[in-house]
């Protein structure tokens, strides 16, 4: 078992050290706040002390991370201490961290360093990840850097700076080998030896033909299985998957989880090979995607996960779906308004209105649900939508009935009066229908306008709900009860 | 370009098709619905020479398709139809297929098989793909289908499904290459050459000692690169990531996004290579955790989807939810109910208060989405923490005294009264300072209690921010107004 201690998970091993770290950093500052506080002017020798040997200290450890892992200490740091972490990050290591660090954290390191740092930070990267770096960058710090570049590495993030987000152009890797399909397999070996490594993730080469245009792919394998004299046209895959420069990177992200994809070439629209994408990239998007679209269904985005923004820039940043929330919420606050009087000749109904108007929201959401996902598979053609409407009418017609008698029951008991239980029970019912409706159509609806499905939903969906419970339940009552 | 014709990009070319497939079904299904209803027993021999050719049409056109393709196809048709598309597929491409389909669907698919026919399509497979697939299975089924494995197919399935589900043994690939560190490259190359193809997403070897203990991993590329008279060992990666049989898959998911991995050894707790994990299961797992949780936070599950299950089961899947969200939206009614005089007294009350409850659970799911979403990427310490509810605190009682004041003067301008201004603008604020302090600490104590802190989590916290915002409004109306 000792003979094994060298290959023990590394992974588990960096948990533990970067726990040590933050606590470390956290500690750091924690002195550096007490020195401050001590006396503004004051250097307190023997703290400076123990800071400097803190410091050599994580200098060491920081320098045996993986980037990712220094990226993530960076993150859960305050803007102090983390300058003062990234500081101690060795400079051939800086520009792999600000790839795997947050747009807004690598924003903030960016820009507390100077224009020439960046460059010689930049200068260790490939040129696509020189670009996916400088793309969140302001526009005026991105021209001094691509400056700086030398001038095929200029030419090259320009090209790919000017593909549009979300298209595969924009994320794709530079970087990969092409080969004749008339060379022999001995012939690839002999080229492949020259090199010290492969492009990372190179899982395949891509076969081109002489005016660079795709052929096929020759999978690495074949190179190891097949007899070294046999063409690579014999062996290579003549229908691979790829994409063009501009296909959106939902498509593409949806063909690698469906045919379990490593890497595809990336063509334009001369159908020439221009660069590769690879699964570790998409991984990439699945995540961020994932995590935008929870956080954009309550009206946030990723730029609200900054621990550390100035507190009245994010109160602000709130206000669109704040204000929005505001009108809607008034709206509904209208409708019970224009039944003042049915109200104030049975206060119960005040009492009970909110039922009805809370569960047609969580029913609303749920259809919500149901459609955005639905969409984002690609799933819902119109046969599958009228379906999805049929059920959620079905489901929501049942429960409605089941339920609303149940409430209806309780409110006879409590309020001893047949007519209210019966109004309540219908509105419940009513509502629950509504509002699956109103669920599975509204998501359908933003897309068709071209928006995103996703924004805000809850919000407006809520709204609407309440709008209607109010007006259905205070609607009911006014016939029936007054 | 005509010369390229062959390598255009098949998914695009899928994409077509498959819609044309649909369509021919859905045409088949009309059809064979239109002859049902003109007569039930009357069998029209035209029809059914129509249906007999689409049928040879697709049976071709789906032979041409990635599984996962027929998959999509099989999902999104209603039971009947997909009853006949499934006989149509080749036997030999079934095992594939149903891999690739969603639980409930390959529920149905197989429920519909003879066990000596889901034996047939399981054959072709390998022993982890057979233990995911019966896994999905019912108890009685699974026993049937194992026990007519061959013994060494029947031992690996029995030791995977032995594995609790969300552990990496639950998930990994069987099927590897190990090797030996002191051989050559030569001999590996050797080894290789032996074989017609490698386990898929095979990027390295595995190498290990005598007793299969994990030594470190061979890149391919080493092979190719590196002189053949090299050993094993020199050219090896010795402090590989790798994961442990019971380690968590969303640990494992971590791992593969930050270290951009494409397969890693799996061992057992005596550190023993038994298999490997590889990116398109975790790609795949990522996509069910985003899409589950999405769904789970609305109080629904992935059984959920299925269009075609029993109207009644699914119906009645939801009670549980619907039940705490009546019981839930039933307190916040008491609370209500405990001001009647305050609102007997004063209408308006009724109408207004409305916009507090609804402004306090937008807030509250907004500082829950920002929590949920710290907590899956491990970033929130104790001091993350904090600073996440000083924040939520800070941003909700600024925006809450803005638009609070903005309230007030509405609400001033409707019904001319300063105090009634007063009390909802001061009740704004304060119900969103509270429903921020909610938002976070409850996603945080479910946590705790070893609950899924996204589970059911908007429902529940809608709840209590409309209690509290009927207790606050109404509780200062009573104080200040009566």
């Amino acid at each position: 078992m000792s003979q094994d201690a060298d290959v023990r998970a590394h992974h588990r091993h960096l948990e533990q050290a970067r726990a040590q770290v933050i606590d470390l950093l956290s500690r750091q500052a924690l002195e550096r706040e007490l020195v401050s506080r001590s006396e503004n002017r004051r250097h307190d020798v023997v703290a400076q002390l123990v800071e400097r040997q803190h410091q050599a200290a994580l200098s060491q450890r920081l320098a045996q991370f993986h980037p990712a892992d220094i990226a993530f200490v960076l993150e859960s740091l305050a803007p102090e201490p983390r300058a003062a972490a990234w500081a101690l990050v060795r400079s051939d290591q800086r520009g792999a961290v600000l790839l795997e660090a947050s747009d807004t954290v690598r924003r903030a390191l960016v820009l507390g360093m100077a224009p020439e740092d960046i460059s010689a930070v930049v200068h260790t990267l490939d040129s696509d990840d020189i670009a996916d770096l400088v793309s969140s960058l302001p526009e005026e710090l991105r021209h001094a850097v691509v400056e700086r570049l030398d001038r095929t590495d200029q030419a090259e993030v320009r090209s790919v700076l000017s593909f549009p987000d979300g298209s595969v152009g924009a994320i794709m890797d530079l970087d990969f080998i092409a080969v004749r399909e008339d060379t022999t397999l001995e012939a690839v070996q002999r080229l492949l030896r020259r090199k010290t490594a492969l492009p990372v993730h190179t899982n395949e080469l891509i076969v081109v033909d002489r005016s660079n245009g795709l052929r096929g792919v020759l999978d690495l394998q074949r190179l190891l299985l097949d007899e070294p004299d046999r063409r690579v046209a014999e062996v290579m895959n003549p229908q691979p998957t790829y994409f063009y420069t501009d296909d959106g990177v939902r498509d593409a992200i949806t063909a690698f989880e469906k045919y379990d994809l490593i890497s595809c070439p990336v063509v334009n629209l001369h159908r020439q090979v221009v660069g590769r994408l690879t699964v570790d990239v998409v991984v990439d998007e699945i995540k961020e995607r994932a995590q935008a679209e929870s956080l954009r269904q309550v009206g946030l985005s990723e730029a609200d996960e900054d621990l550390f923004a100035p507190l009245a820039a994010s109160a602000r940043r709130r206000w669109p779906w704040l204000v929005l929330n505001l009108v809607t919420a008034f709206i509904a606050s209208r409708v019970i308004g224009a039944f003042e009087e049915v109200i104030a000749a049975l206060v119960a109904l005040a009492a009970l209105m909110p039922i009805v108007a809370s569960i047609g929201g969580n029913t609303g959401n749920q259809a919500v649900a149901l459609v955005i996902r639905g969409l984002a598979l690609g799933q819902l053609g119109p046969l599958q939508l009228r379906k999805i409407l049929q059920r959620e009418i079905g489901i929501n017609l049942l429960n409605g009935v089941v339920w609303g008698l149940v409430l209806g029951v309780v409110t006879w008991l409590l309020y001893d009066s047949v007519t209210l239980a019966a109004v309540i029970a219908a509105a419940l019912t009513l509502n629950m229908v509504l509002a699956a409706t109103v669920g599975v159509l509204a998501p359908v609806l933003l897309q068709r306008l071209g928006r995103d499905p996703a924004m805000g939903s809850s919000i407006v969906l809520t709204a609407t709900t309440d709008s209607m419970g109010f007006l259905i339940f205070l609607g009911l009552a006014a016939a029936f009860l007054s």
